[in-house]
């Protein structure tokens, strides 16, 4: 049996998320099933993040078995060929027999863009969160430091989250400004449900001044879902990179 | 009467391109519609770039005139969320008024972007022409050079071209490579139908060894479509900018 390991891109904007659902168009969905036809057998794709519907991916991995042995570079152009042009298999590589796209990720990164520009230009919009009046990115900058460490994220995630421990290290929470774009960069062990955007919308609710920078430890604190800022939308968030042991970070 | 200038950003993919065209959707067919709507009176708008079908655009300008009083924020804003995310508002100010889009245009930029990456990230693949095998970028360059000046332009336009005087300015050909990517860049008085992309195309003919870069003489000389190379597809191009008398180029 042959490990393939694939690097996805995608714009996540018409899909439904990562994550096969019945009657809806996801990327695991097409994936698969272009896959399945293009090698003649049923496969099952495992990815390292389920994003969600409307979120957008530059280096998703994943990783799937077969018995084929269609070489790599057969592989990449028919399934591209096959896949609409919005989902690509930017690369693939033989993995070792045991490697596991998501139980095998150490780390994964996202980004997500805002922009201030009062028009958003249409080639920029789907992976742009349009965002206005004035923002303190200093106090921003400030409160996403607070997320660095090892902490109980369970107050980023929805009440109803099926993960049990919700304890997470963030490696990297990074807030940058970019001309009229602010662009939050967070690298982590693993990520809740909605927990990026949750992030976001909360450093967003401190750039309005609605929360001050040091309410982020109480927030952590509390456990409550309630404690944090809103969700923001989807269309902002770019799985970035997923890093394995071993791997150059 | 009222003058109004606009400058307009869109994603050309699934419109016919600009003009109005019966029973498919074009840019000046939404545009028209949507703006007559928010005005409640029947809107003609004209463009300084007729753009076929795929191209895309950031800076086109337009002008349409009307009796109403709308302050151009409120037109900005109330056109933005009546249009289809792909076509943008960017920018509105008053013209006078005798000033005419098209025919006050001085000169206009074009930019063609081609990519020889093996697989196109499907953030960009919407604006780029893939390219494959090997290209004499050196060669192309010189082509490039060869189309400065005031020439006839004949062979890089349609047989059955509409404009009887097919002699145009070339005041800027800048072939720059940025990584995978191959950018032309173009800016003349006026351009004939497929012009920009007749002469991406015989480039990229020259780059491949096909032609050599001196000659582009002879192929201005004979005045011939044959003569020429290929029309480039429409994904790679994009009307950057539109200038007029008095203002910084």
């Amino acid at each position: 049996m042959r490990n393939v390991r694939l690097t996805l891109a995608y714009v996540g904007t018409r899909f439904a998320g990562w994550q096969v659902q019945p009657e809806r168009p996801t990327v695991q969905g097409v994936l698969e099933e272009r896959l399945s036809r293009l090698l003649q057998e049923r496969v099952s794709v495992a990815a390292a993040g389920r994003t969600d519907a409307g979120v957008h991916a530059l280096g998703q991995v994943a990783n799937f078995s077969t018995e084929r042995d269609l070489p790599l570079a057969g592989l990449r152009r028919g399934l591209n060929s096959r896949l609409p042009e919005e989902i690509r298999l930017m690369e693939a590589s033989e993995a070792a027999p045991a490697f596991h796209a998501r139980s095998d990720a150490r780390s994964k990164e996202y980004r997500y863009r805002m922009t201030r520009a009062e028009v958003v230009s249409p080639f920029e919009a789907p992976f742009v969160t349009p965002i206005h009046g004035v923002l303190d990115v200093t106090a921003m900058r400030e409160a996403a430091g607070c997320l660095l460490g090892r902490h109980d994220f369970t107050s980023f995630c929805p009440a109803n989250c099926e993960q049990d421990n919700r304890v997470r290290t963030v490696t990297l929470a990074r807030l940058e400004e970019n001309g009229d774009e602010i662009v939050f960069t967070v690298r982590a062990g693993g990520f809740l449900r909605h927990m990026v955007r949750t992030i976001v919308g909360t450093l967003v609710a401190v750039g309005r001044g609605g929360l001050r920078p040091d309410d982020l430890g109480a927030i952590l604190q509390a456990r409550d879902r309630r404690a944090a800022g809103p969700c923001a939308p989807a269309r902002g968030l770019t799985l970035m990179k997923v890093f394995y042991e071993g791997e150059e970070t």
